[in-house]
């Protein structure tokens, strides 16, 4: 089977000297990748130059990535070459727009018209105590897969921090719908430690809990052998 | 000798999942330390988890830090205790204070308010197209050096783009008079090539130049011996 795996965490420029990061290890995607490869599968895995990886392997492609907009071209160009798509990857919700001092803000009476400024500087310097960035929200990459390929097997991540189980399930179902995707693995970020991974597995149907990073791997190696 | 040597570049937190990084690979701290390693000297390396780091070395100690203020609090106690810093660590200037929706930017008719609030969600959710983070500066940790060891030698970095050499050696000087560096090795981003990696060594009364890592290292060894 084709698999297509994506795995650390993107980052959105600021600047040419900054970003804004989304902080993931890579090494829950490394290990569901590693699972795979062991069983013979062929693995595409689109990672961040960060990320832990997998040991190379001669059914192993991997393909490295920085932004929300590298992520969406090669995803566009990958998801229908493969059957099934684990998207653990933690990806920007917003990107920098512009960003100006304090005062610049303060004084202006259109705030708008910073959401279509540009900073023209390589690097933006400022003597400025307080600076003001403006975002603007990404595109939801998980959103496009089905119509790139109506039939790959997509299973989607959902990071929450400090909700309740009943929480976690709930956003988990929304997003099955909402991405038309078959399985949310969800979890919440007091409950990955250097002990251990809880996390539910949500189906429309089913919950089911693992309680490592191997045994949510082994979790998703089932479901996609029942496939 | 014994020297204190920083490399990589901070990560200042917006919520529990995302930062805002300054970009360095931590290479040219970690040639710089080899250089002063190899000749049997005692390095003290302060520096990040993702920086390429020298091989292990009996006269090494290496220091993780992530922030701003985890440089401070290290340096602090460091400094002291060496006869040298050569401060290569890419630091944060400004640090996220606060993040929202543009709207509630928008209709605020006190803009300074902002400046004052704190997230208190592990991770700030938004169905906003847009969203505005409000940023403080950082202390300059440099600056604090010579407070706290008036005799140890100081040698800064300053990292501009794409701007002219006389720019350059302008804002090097600047920087020597106002942190009481004894050096500032002064480069800009778009010399910092695969090829090679050129860069101003700038004193009160000498300008020298480099082209590559290993001589930037060679010339602050050579300064250093020097002392």
């Amino acid at each position: 089977m084709k698999l297509l795996i994506t795995s650390g965490g993107t980052t959105e420029k600021i600047d040419t000297v900054r970003g804004i990061t989304n902080h993931s290890t890579g090494r829950l995607g490394a290990i569901i990748a590693q699972k795979f490869l062991n069983q013979g599968h062929d693995v595409t895995l689109v990672t961040t130059k960060s990320a832990i990886k997998p040991h190379q392997h001669s059914h192993l492609t991997t393909i490295d990535i920085t932004t929300v907009a590298d992520l969406m071209a090669v995803l566009e160009n990958e998801v229908p070459k493969h059957q099934v798509l684990i998207h653990s990857m933690a990806v920007s919700d917003y990107t920098p727009v512009y960003m100006t001092d304090f005062e610049s803000v303060n004084e202006s009476d259109d705030l708008s018209q910073f959401l279509h400024h540009q900073n023209d500087q390589g690097k933006i310097s400022s003597q400025s105590d307080y600076q003001v960035l403006f975002l603007k929200k990404t595109p939801k990459v998980i959103s496009y897969v089905k119509q790139w390929h109506p039939q790959i097997h997509l299973f989607g991540f959902k990071l929450l921090v400090d909700v309740a189980k009943e929480e976690l399930i709930k956003v988990a179902r929304e997003s099955l719908k909402k991405n038309k995707a078959d399985y949310i693995l969800a979890n919440d970020l007091k409950d990955i430690t250097d002990k251990g991974h809880k996390a539910l597995l949500v189906s429309e149907t089913q919950v089911e809990q693992a309680d490592t990073k191997e045994a949510i791997a082994q979790l998703i190696y089932e479901k996609v052998s029942q496939l």
